[in-house]
């Protein structure tokens, strides 16, 4: 292809899809952008491009795909940014012809650029806009990883459910303990510096969002309550003061841990 | 003073006694070292070092305490490493006339030196020695932290027994969900990536230390009890799906890393 595709983005206005219009734009597309109370209308972008992206709340999506999806040609591409993404693709292949490309940016938007980032994607129906959206990210310094939505979903159960839900009970704890966050700051040992750090990410991320990550993901209440077994246990162990077996169960963690260094990427 | 005091470190072979020898030595002290199968015996160190360093375990400092002490001339000085600073002071109080000096050093032996490690410290007895190790740990870098034993063992209940308590948690659920490791990795966000950098560092730490942290802390029982509640609340809230309720949690926990983030060092 020599031009390079008009881009449109529906809700172009939030804050991820202000971020990649940003990004497509500073690579030379022009983009087009339709929200709420844009004068270009979701209607209007599938008429001029090529290439539609969809950035909306996941509680509005599965409407939105039924209203547009059977607008688009077959030669035009779907391309979705939903955080959970089984029922999603889903949706978009029942409600148009097009080509399909499910995709899952893992970064929100305080990140400052593309380099570096890791975008999950699957080409849900043909090749040409999903090799074409791939090479993109590329181009940018970015890391697409090719994974099956199930897999995605089962995945982000942990990576995003349970990290968003431990941090939040911890959260809590840290508002109603009586002891003052000064202290905890000064006496933060540098693991729990870190912990601290990954709080306060919190602070620039939408709630709505967090939201919808804990109550939407269908694996999500089974690693809950996974989890909170699990930690039921420990904490069993650690009140019978029973150091074998804590012993036993540190050395797996420990075991996990220098094979998650060692391991992938 | 004009001359360096001799050092002597009991449990001088154990990995933080070792790495205290190292730091002391750099700073141009002479050290000597006591443990189970060194030739010199506690009773030697307390014969010719000005200042006794305990790098013992838990379980058996108190036995040591209560053996050593009681040698300890006034003019020396009684400074223990240990984790959790409340009883441990009161028995070294109670077994020796000399200076104490509560320390806890926020770190483990992992840390390249001491420039920039926090060291919790209380003057439990005497203002001499305690002023001493002050400065030394300010002239390597460190940062001392004035801190009451009580407030100490409370605030660590989060900084280290949850904050342990929590990750652990984490490590079995990875080690049990059928969810690929490497594909945890892969599709990790910057903030669960951040997570399991944290975890990994568990790697090169000390379970039986670890155990005894759980276990010992009088706080600890009290606030893994805690966190297992307010962690079952959000679960819940999720179960149900009710934004509003989460919404409110996820708002109290921006507000808090809003504050974590400006208040304190």
């Amino acid at each position: 292809m020599q031009q390079k595709p008009q881009i449109g983005i529906i809700g172009g206005l939030g804050r991820m899809g202000r971020w990649f219009k940003r990004a497509f734009e500073k690579a030379g597309h022009e983009v087009l952008v339709a929200d709420l109370n844009t004068p270009l209308k979701p209607q209007d972008l599938v008429q001029d491009c090529a290439v539609i992206f969809v950035s909306v709340p996941m509680s509005t999506f599965a409407d939105l795909v039924r209203e547009v999806g059977p607008l688009l040609r077959k030669d035009q591409a779907l391309i979705d940014f939903c955080s959970l993404k089984k029922r999603e693709t889903e949706v978009m292949l029942a409600h148009t012809s097009c080509e399909v490309v499910a995709a899952h940016p893992l970064f929100g938007p305080g990140e400052p650029h593309l380099a570096g980032q890791k975008v999950a994607l699957w080409p849900a129906r043909g090749q040409f806009w999903f090799r074409w959206f791939w090479d993109f990210l590329l181009s940018q310094g970015a890391k697409p990883i090719l994974v099956d939505p199930e897999e995605h979903d089962k995945t982000m159960a942990i990576v995003q459910v349970i990290n968003h839900f431990m941090l939040l009970a911890l959260g809590r704890l840290l508002n109603e303990a009586e002891v003052p966050l000064e202290l905890v700051k000064e006496l933060a040992t540098p693991s729990f510096a870190r912990q601290i750090d990954i709080l306060c990410r919190f602070a620039d991320q939408d709630p709505y969002l967090y939201g919808t990550i804990q109550y939407a993901n269908p694996q999500g209440e089974e690693m809950r309550q996974k989890y909170l077994t699990l930690a039921q246990e420990i904490a069993e162990i650690a009140r019978r003061k029973d150091m074998d077996a804590f012993l036993k169960i540190f050395r797996q963690v420990q075991e996990l841990g220098r094979r998650l260094k060692t391991e992938g990427s």
